[in-house]
């Protein structure tokens, strides 16, 4: 195979011809594909289903003498505090469990800055001229729809392999109008990038020039490998603390991705004074989450052991789903030299740097053919990559033989954007 | 037995010493006794506990062809849509099925309106000097939480034996300003008022200045008869599209005092026209809630006919609570005319008027005792009942024994504050 830089004009219509005659062929079968979000598979909820059997007398709804079937404790049970703080290494006491979305928490954690003002605002920040926000990008397109729904100035910082830009970052948080920062520090979405302990280590010791600075701690994928062993990580929460920083972080996770999504159990861990400041306020938005969801979770997950062992067996599930992947890739596309990818070991994604101004037509092309990835842009603050380069790639959903008649019909669709772009 | 007004004052001075020898009697036997909250007692939630085993194999997880277990469907699972749709008489399209807690639908709704305005706002209500809110008082004491937590102006508005006094409100609905209302229509909170057809045709037909005005109908007790058959009620939404107040109704609603408080499942009811407008707000809080637990909800409670036929066992549970509680305060209270309330047949509460100027003595006297109460004042707006006299009883979560013990209590503190206030 030669890369296309490479090729004549000539040969470059040859490849072009071959490929679209391959293309039209897959269009033909009428495929109906969705690689757009992060969604597990049906064989990855069976393996949990066990989870709905776990309470069903009433003496199994109590804990810790708590009837978690009645009203009360809006910080969650403790049991579910102590499991989640098990999984994360930080203290019980900084764990808010709430209901089935780690997004809602998030979405609510900055609703209430917007409203209230955080623990150490001057005032609301709906009372403010301009709120600016970090972004690394590429990133979660919900997160950017958060800080676009509050109407932030959202500022995008590049990711390196090691994490965000740090030189950016620290330039950028000497404007006390930069309020908050967006990260998934394990195996980011979409980049499968897990921040370096330097990058962390200036992260937890940077000093906003605002006091009520927000380091949004997206730990979604925290137990999350897929191909690799477990990667052990760092108390973020006391690494903030160390330097003085213990207000400032608000580290999310949930169990979507290890037993049900979107009928799981979410938290935010921050410290003790935030929940103090922050509990009443919850308090008048709700009562208490749904713990007997909560004590579900406690009894099917038990500790950080046994929820680890079950992600060895979600990760034999998701393992040749990445590699039908990205397997394709490096058959179809390496030697091309079109199109830059990392193989990601954890996480729910693969994120693929296609030819600048290329990303668009690409899944276009791939739409046409019924498979339909996640919209060319989203990973960028408002929707909008300014190469139009970057493809997120969501393999966790299809079985693994869709999957590879999807990724088939990709590589062609990279190929015939990328010989477009090179001039036919 | 006399009443207290017409006692001279030695013979106040003389039953002052009976009643106060008496409550020191049941002082000194150390109770410990929970009034305060609408919290069933664990009897009710032994009741419904079998909806834990509904739910059981992957295929049972699967409803009109989607797979509870996955994200997606913020507006929630057809079927719950359909099941709130039958209990609340309206139509599914106009239902969204959210998370445990109406309360959090509630103070979302309005959070939204803060932020970005509601459909026919000019402007999100963050940026105006001042939005009123009508309150119905005595009224929830968090539903005025809520107002008071976005800096709303609240204006109490009386409640009569139909409903708030409507000649007010349709005087204070021509303020701009005034941008919405909190009612409770069926066994309203505190009272276990029912409003009447007529007050129900005035409010879904009232003309408010305000283009964006919410009609907040927390139909909490929609199904909550405990001493009376089941009383029908009309479908507030197709009453207001009638008057062309189509976009002006949200109704809320929930299964927390159907099956378990905390953990049951919510719905806010509102025009098409509201849905469209809401979801894709929504959306960027939250991708979906819980619809396994939604789901569980429709395989137990099935429809209509089969939720009342449940509610009947939870009357049969409540009824002689309420009965220990009204056949005291009959017996004890009402002979001395010192006190008014009204037997409610439905709700979760008995709302009693002191003597003007002794609620919060009599509460106080009652914690001394051991038995905790809604804190008075909690029923008005900012917590102040300007004349001191609204007591809010709690009587489901207490054993019938246990109850009676209370209760007994309470009368005393009832006579001792009266007797105090008249002079001794």
């Amino acid at each position: 195979m030669r890369k296309y830089t490479e090729m004549t004009r000539e040969e470059r219509l040859e490849e072009y011809a071959a490929v679209k005659a391959a293309y039209e062929g897959q269009k033909a079968c009428g495929l109906k594909l969705d690689m757009s979000r992060g969604k597990p598979g049906r064989e990855q909820l069976d393996l949990v289903t066990d989870m709905a059997n776990v309470l069903l007398q009433p003496e199994d709804f109590v804990s810790d003498g708590i009837d978690s079937r009645n009203y009360g404790n809006v910080e969650g049970l403790p049991a579910a505090r102590r499991l989640f703080a098990d999984i994360l290494g930080c203290r019980p006491e900084q764990c808010f469990v709430g209901g089935s979305a780690s997004l809602q928490l998030m979405y609510d954690a900055i609703a209430r800055a917007y409203t209230y003002g955080a623990l150490h605002s001057e005032r609301p920040w709906s009372k403010l001229d301009t709120v600016r926000w970090i972004c690394p990008a590429p990133g979660y397109d919900r997160h950017f729809k958060i800080s676009q729904s509050f109407g932030m100035e959202m500022i995008a910082v590049p990711m390196t392999p090691d994490g965000p830009d740090m030189d950016r970052v620290e330039e950028l948080v000497k404007d006390p109008a930069v309020k908050g920062m967006w990260n998934v520090p394990k195996y980011s979405n979409p980049e499968g990038v897990v921040y370096s302990d330097e990058t962390i280590r200036r992260l937890a010791s940077m000093q906003p020039a605002a006091p009520d600075f927000m380091l949004m701690w997206d730990n979604a994928y925290c137990v999350h490998e897929f191909d690799a062993p477990f990667r052990p990580f760092d108390d973020i929460l006391s690494l903030c603390e160390q330097y003085g920083n213990g207000d400032m972080i608000y580290e999310f996770a949930s169990t979507s991705k290890i037993t049900f999504p979107g009928a799981g159990v979410s938290v935010m861990a921050t410290s003790e004074a935030n929940l103090a400041y922050l509990k009443p306020i919850i308090n008048v938005q709700i009562i208490s989450y749904d713990k007997v969801n909560q004590l579900r979770h406690v009894k099917y997950l038990q500790d950080r052991e046994h929820t680890l062992a079950l992600m060895r067996r979600h990760a034999e599930i998701l393992r040749p789903k990445f590699r039908a992947v990205l397997d394709a890739l490096d058959r179809e596309i390496a030697p091309l030299e079109i199109a830059e990818y990392r193989r990601p070991v954890g996480g729910y994604f693969v994120s693929l740097n296609a030819m600048p101004g290329t990303a668009k037509r690409t899944l276009q092309l791939c739409k046409e053919a019924g498979v339909t990835m996640t919209g060319a842009g989203a990973t960028y603050p408002y929707g909008v990559d300014p190469n139009d380069t970057n493809i997120r790639i969501a393999p966790s959903l299809p079985p693994v033989e869709e999957l590879e008649q999807a990724v088939a019909i990709f590589c062609n669709c990279l190929k015939l954007s990328a010989l477009e772009k090179l001039g036919l």
